[in-house]
């Protein structure tokens, strides 16, 4: 089996034109088969409020109404979703943008309303590989924005952390797949405030002490429970840090194991 | 060598939901490999004024600067595209979005300015059809919005009806290709404002008298200009009508020939 890494970037390398360029181009000098996701920053956001879209947040989440949906299908799918692919290409890496409806690689159900209306957000449901499989192994390089779709026609955003280990849990009956989360801490942090205060490795076990403890905690959890779900299925490696994890051996970084 | 059907759509059916649905469901029953490309219809405008950006028209070409490139990569590229991708998938055609960047599939080079700067404009260069055809052999529908890129990373605006045509020149070499232009006339008409008036023929004779005899004019001349820049590259058979012709072989058109 051969490995494939997917890799997941958020809004401090999104938001900032220099450092997405940088990550980029060191990003198209990764050798072997890749994915990389893109979660959609502020842009969103700006646009938003450009619009006079009101934008709606219940506890820190966003409610994807029918104006927002448009705003973040613009935002993600084409601003920044055809720029980076554009400048991987400049980079010699043969990219194709994806949302899941492309190749219908990513299908969700729209999130059932309990206490709280989300909107036209989507629970990722399941992972077609098949297309990704065929251009992965013709050495090109899908870049997903977080974007999916119900199969009714109807796009949903979804969150880019989930996409991200959905994939790397859906492809890994072909490939050793490796699931990188780039942000802009160097790991799981023991000290919220002290960057060097990398917690180096994870269990399933020391996890539950971190919780108990809330050294975890907040926007920590979900991504977390997204690592823990791909170790537990299938996914060979789970990393958590800044992105020069991935280009320099020594950076410190979290990995989760089981 | 198997028949690819290129499709290229326009306003009168991207700008209206209806139409669109109904053309959809009809091209996913299209069977043999095809592709659409769709232009951008009148929603690009509309959110340039919602944003202000000023839309700046010259001798009715917009002038594309980074702000209106923006809006056109968002409006083409993201929504337009990606609820285009998502309606086919509804019909069980599996479509994947395109930009010329995506795949490296067309480079253009920005136009170069000579009396007028038509900014960030592409002229396209070349078609690089080998993932298209890995795709199209494995049952995918490639949709193509009207961007394309340099290679050095930007991203260029550039005619939907020429993306259609280099396409179709591009893949003659695999396939036996027909190019359909669908707007909202039946075709090239004797008398403009009588859509009975339908020229069903045309060759490069009868084009040269047309054209001396003002029957074909303005927005016409750059599409059949498109037409025979096709049918004189390789290209089998180039129409253009209302989008019944697709569907309904009685449905008058013009067919253009050597």
């Amino acid at each position: 089996m051969k490995t494939l890494k997917i890799i997941k970037i958020g809004g401090n390398i999104i938001d900032n034109d220099d450092a997405l360029q940088e990550f980029l181009n060191a990003f198209a000098r990764i050798t072997g088969p890749k994915i990389l996701v893109h979660g959609g920053g502020k842009l969103a956001t700006r646009l938003a409020q450009k619009m006079k879209v009101e934008v709606n947040m219940i506890d820190g989440r966003r409610v994807t109404d029918a104006g927002t949906l448009d705003i973040i299908t613009m935002v993600y799918a084409g601003k920044i979703n055809k720029n980076v692919v554009a400048q991987l290409q400049a980079n010699n890496c043969n990219a194709i943008g994806f949302s899941g409806a492309d190749g219908n690689t990513i299908v969700s159900n729209k999130r059932l309303v309990k206490n709280i209306d989300y909107g036209f957000v989507g629970d990722v449901k399941e992972v077609n590989t098949e297309i990704l499989v065929l251009l992965l192994n013709n050495a090109i390089t899908p870049v997903f924005c977080a974007i999916t779709h119900d199969e009714n026609g109807q796009l949903l955003n979804t969150n880019a952390d989930t996409i991200a280990s959905e994939l790397a849990i859906g492809l890994s009956t072909v490939f050793k797949t490796e699931l990188y989360y780039c942000f802009e801490k160097n790991g799981v942090l023991e000290h919220v405030e002290d960057d060097d205060s990398v917690i180096e490795n994870i269990n399933t076990a020391t996890y539950k002490t971190l919780v108990e403890n809330k050294v975890i905690f907040e926007g920590m959890l979900p991504k977390l429970n997204n690592c823990f779900h791909a170790i537990h299925h299938h996914v060979q490696k789970v990393c958590i840090g800044k992105s020069d994890m991935l280009f320099n051996a020594k950076n410190k970084h979290t990995t989760i194991t089981k």
